[in-house]
């Protein structure tokens, strides 16, 4: 598909241009993925503001034949270190006095001092964030992926359940490799992160890795996973209980619960993120577990499991249409339990769009 | 074990003071594992010329307790962003003028600049690599849970062939999936990167990612994969033959494990990296495929896969005892196919330790 990727590198042309940069080197490798399609580790892109036909992608010797077809719309340099290559060629080709934008929040100050080095009479100058701006909101073919890396994810929890994969007995690390397992069945390129599994007490630990505890009756057991479809990663959280639930254990899922709806139907255009966050932590502020919410509502999802926008309190900025973020709040009671519940939605006009459709009522395993 | 940790801070100030620093702000995770045993996804540490009772610990709130745990040695601070919050200790509590030094091989443009500005009158200097150069030289308790890790790699291909995972008909993304669930069946905690399967013409292609392609008779088959093990990876290939090999095909093989045993041989105490690479290079380049082996030889392995020592044409400086590292040439040939063998091996005096056990004979599946 190399013209949603010129769709895009285009795009990115106009905000070089109203950053006033003559040209951007984009050294991240998802950034690089989004503009380019290339899927190798190690390339650089420099973005021309005059267009393709002055852009350049570079890697090394191990990808020449893999560039050629993923990258076949570009002028292609193979040299290695490939960022410094690029600088250096544009230190010849760009005019004096020509001004360079660069990833200051991925370029690491030795490879910025290599730069300077490099780049002559070029003026090198900080410019965060323009790939990721234009990464917020997804195109269709993003969206299609996203729906794809969640029906994986839902179908391996279904099956897991519908196999009863989920028993007393059974170890956290048994029942992660299961469903990471059955996502790959289901179509998954990989997990979209390591897994957590978390039972009984340990589901009060939000980020909890699977261990070799066992699963007991009357365990809530979170389990948080997901799945990378084309580079696109879904992102779920649903907390069971195996076996009866106690009193308790029904109160706290359903204060989550409504959170989570509160949350959900905040996700619109237009809202500021902070307001998204405030809209579900409100309510569990309200019932006395304010203490006990310890994170922040959501993220970006898309190339990165963690990107743009940040759905939490001291985030900054509104939603857009096409935005996809993740609706997570939890409440953690330590020694205890904890409940989290999570789906990924896409932004649209009045109510999102659900991708991850596994039920959230309190499930019984 | 706080004792290794505590050992490994006491080698780091030797460095620290060699580099005329008063404090090292450690961001990079793997090296605040390595120094502290902390393995979650954010924290910073500060470490003091003066000692541990000086040096300070932050990540944020979810990850409380487990600091407590794991770091039960060191002041600890909760706070967000850690790195930065540690930055702004220092400018109260170092006297004015003191040398701070940061990580600038993973420290961003940007967050130097939140640095320099929550600074005050600390001085920030660039010390790249401190921590990495100690990392190279392992202890033994690295050794063992390398060991580990290389064991696992070898008893899921054994098993492997052993049950007829490697047979035509099956795809290389089958394959992948059934060795990386034999490495955790064996005690890995997870795969130390994505396994690599290539079968026929694919096993040109160094870093192919499994396909749907299906595996046929006569295939060369290249399987590049690991084991994670406490953190530590193991990193092995072998390239096999499904059913009798042509002609052309043991010729290929022959070479490519005559120059994997001369880089062996070559690793040892004292011999310059690029004299390693050479060692098994000029086998090959004799043979008039040097064109076909486009990438180093080998690589140190640790608490990265990737990491120093390169051993490579434009890699500099000597091997050391207990260093780890991984020695793997290639011949490649595009449209017909490739070889690659690798081993992780332990540099000690005299011959390497072995640590991939797997036979590098020709094996025919």
């Amino acid at each position: 598909m190399p013209e949603i990727h010129a769709t895009r590198r285009r795009a990115l042309r106009e905000r070089v241009v109203d950053a006033e940069l003559d040209a951007l080197l984009v050294t991240d490798l998802r950034n690089i993925r989004y503009l380019t399609g290339f899927t190798g580790s190690n390339a650089a892109l420099l973005v021309h503001v005059d267009g393709d036909e002055r852009s350049v992608f570079c890697t090394d010797g191990r990808y020449t034949t893999q560039a050629e077809a993923q990258v076949p719309d570009l002028r292609r340099v193979i040299e290695r270190p490939s960022a410094l290559a690029l600088v250096a060629q544009a230190a010849t080709h760009l005019s004096r006095g020509s001004v360079l934008g660069f990833e200051s929040q991925h370029v690491s100050v030795e490879d910025h001092a290599a730069f300077t080095d490099a780049a002559g009479e070029l003026l090198l100058s900080r410019a965060p964030g323009l790939v990721e701006r234009l990464r917020e909101v997804k195109d269709e073919v993003e969206i299609a992926a996203l729906r794809t890396a969640c029906a994986a994810a839902d179908r391996a929890l279904a099956d897991l359940l519908e196999h009863g994969g989920l028993r007393p007995g059974r170890t956290e690390r048994e029942v992660a490799r299961d469903l990471e397992n059955r996502m790959v069945d289901h179509g998954a390129d990989g997990v979209a992160f390591p897994s957590i599994v978390a039972a009984g007490a340990n589901s009060a630990i939000p980020h909890h890795r699977p261990t070799d505890a066992v699963l007991a009756a009357g365990d809530f057991v979170k389990l948080d996973f997901g799945a990378v479809v084309d580079g696109y990663h879904s992102d779920m959280t649903r907390t069971l209980v195996l076996g009866e639930p106690a009193q308790w254990q029904r109160d706290l899922y359903a204060l989550v619960a409504a959170a989570q709806a509160a949350g959900t139907d905040a996700v619109r255009p237009g809202w500021e993120v902070s307001a998204v966050d405030a809209a579900a932590r409100d309510v569990i502020v309200e019932a006395g577990y304010g203490e006990q919410f310890t994170h922040g509502l959501g993220h970006g999802v898309g190339l990165d499991v963690h990107e743009a926008p940040s759905l939490a309190k001291t985030g900054v900025g509104t939603l857009s249409a096409c935005m996809a973020v993740t609706v997570e709040p939890g409440v953690y009671l330590a020694g205890r339990g904890g409940v989290r519940i999570e789906d990924t939605l896409v932004v649209r006009e009045g109510t999102p769009e659900l991708l991850t459709m596994s039920t959230k009522e309190l499930v019984v395993a």
